[in-house]
């Protein structure tokens, strides 16, 4: 069942939040939606936004200042929660880079986190839930998101093209098996056998692509600023994977730009304008 | 002395978060500061952004998505917090509406309120150090606000016309000398004698004034789904109030929206528009 938890007007169409009980994590999951004007009797264009560590179905919508351009654009935008929430996993709310606020979009095949860190399962259900509830087109769905969920959008385009047609990102934590947040993530949820890692690692898997997957391009922004690049987003592997492979990607990079919602606010609106264009 | 908590790049400007010991106040007191690109050597138009209830110096900033218009229109931002943080009043945060992050932009004047609680003082003082530190044109300076704030923007213009030069709401509470907030409010840091009470009163300043103070007008956004509408914010005693004295007032009703920042990232570009045509 799908429960409206509130629903508030922004510019000219409506910002909503629901909960729903989440067969691939067993538990109930919220999400959000922004639903743009003139969409009643059509079939619009949805884009997914995946968020990073800490965060909850609610950061992108209250921060990014995304709906002005969804409204413009007639874009329903749908932001999942980043984790499953009272799973009772002893220590899943010990730190703030795994477990609660975490999930790294992955399915856990680890015990004890296999049972509910399933969110890889849990972001293509929501797909299907939002086509089935929504006034959104099947044939147009991108995905972007920040951080752990840059990496996220990246990782899910790049395993289902036909499910996700665009895809961008800011800040993506671009090789997660060579970065400590991704060495700790999967090595938690998937355990040390690097092999089961590939399947969830962006870069390899647009290194093993035999032709490139997003002939349009991919979008990526990257602050200069930003104090996690060195140690943590690896852009340029990312990068070097496209490059040998023939994938378009257009990788910026901003002087002076950080990590935070300051940034991401001031690059959206050109976000939903390569997506828009992508899913025509 | 001013002390830089952070900076984050924003549109090509700067988004800033400042703290520093106010005489006002006699406590340290944050506020944050956006800089549009394009400052050095000029004097821009400066405009105060005062929040409501349970908000803080950062509240407008993250939520509002008004950094890209100030960009654009070459205004600084400037936003205070909401009350004195660390008083130690006994009681002052067990309620959400009166005390700690309910200031009411009033110079207390009962005990104990009244060696912390100088909320007034404090944005004149504030508007004195953001002239004094940054490159910002005194003869152009501007608020708004929402809510509680929206009503403290009303009040502060009303009163010093010279030094606000241009002024507008949200959803102010317009009259908070007969709704329950402003009561409440009032009564504790004012006292009961309502005499008291007319100099922080914007209707019952407004009902004073021998001309209409703002001859360019006055704008003010209230949403019709907003559940406090009824009971606390009085828009129509404001505009009653101007009517008598020939004050120009758009009072602009929209129906749906509600009292958050959904319905204020809605609106703001055409504040912030409004503001810098009047300050020219």
């Amino acid at each position: 069942m799908t429960e409206l938890l509130s629903e508030h007007a922004c510019f000219d169409g409506v910002q909503r939040f629901y909960r729903y009980d989440s067969a691939a994590i067993g538990l109930p999951m919220r999400y959000s939606v922004y639903l743009p004007p003139g969409a009643q009797g059509k079939r619009l264009p949805v884009l997914f936004y995946l968020a990073g560590l800490t965060c909850t179905e609610e950061t992108f919508m209250t921060k990014a200042g995304a709906q002005r351009v969804a409204a413009q654009e007639g874009l329903i935008l749908v932001a999942p929660d980043t984790s499953p929430r009272g799973a009772g996993v002893p220590g899943e709310t010990d730190s703030w880079d795994f477990g609660a606020g975490a999930g790294f979009y992955v399915d856990a095949i680890c015990a004890p986190w296999s049972t509910h860190y399933r969110m890889y399962s849990h972001i293509l259900e929501l797909r299907e839930l939002v086509l089935a509830t929504l006034p959104a087109d099947p044939a147009r769905v991108g995905i972007f998101g920040h951080s752990m969920g840059g990496h996220g959008a990246l990782m899910l385009a790049l395993r289902n093209p036909a499910l996700f047609r665009s895809v961008s990102a800011f800040a993506p934590i671009a090789a997660p098996s060579r970065c400590p947040w991704g060495e700790k993530a999967f090595g938690g949820y998937l355990g040390p056998d690097r092999s089961t890692w590939r399947a969830y690692d962006a870069t390899a898997l647009m290194a093993a692509a035999d032709a490139p997957p997003f002939p349009k391009g991919i979008l990526i922004d990257q602050g200069l600023a930003d104090k996690f690049l060195a140690e943590q987003l690896y852009p340029d592997a990312f990068a070097d994977a496209c490059q040998a492979v023939g994938q378009p990607l257009a990788l910026r990079r901003h002087p002076g730009y950080d990590h935070g919602y300051y940034f991401i606010s001031t690059f959206v609106e050109e976000h939903l304008r390569f997506h828009r264009r992508n899913l025509g």
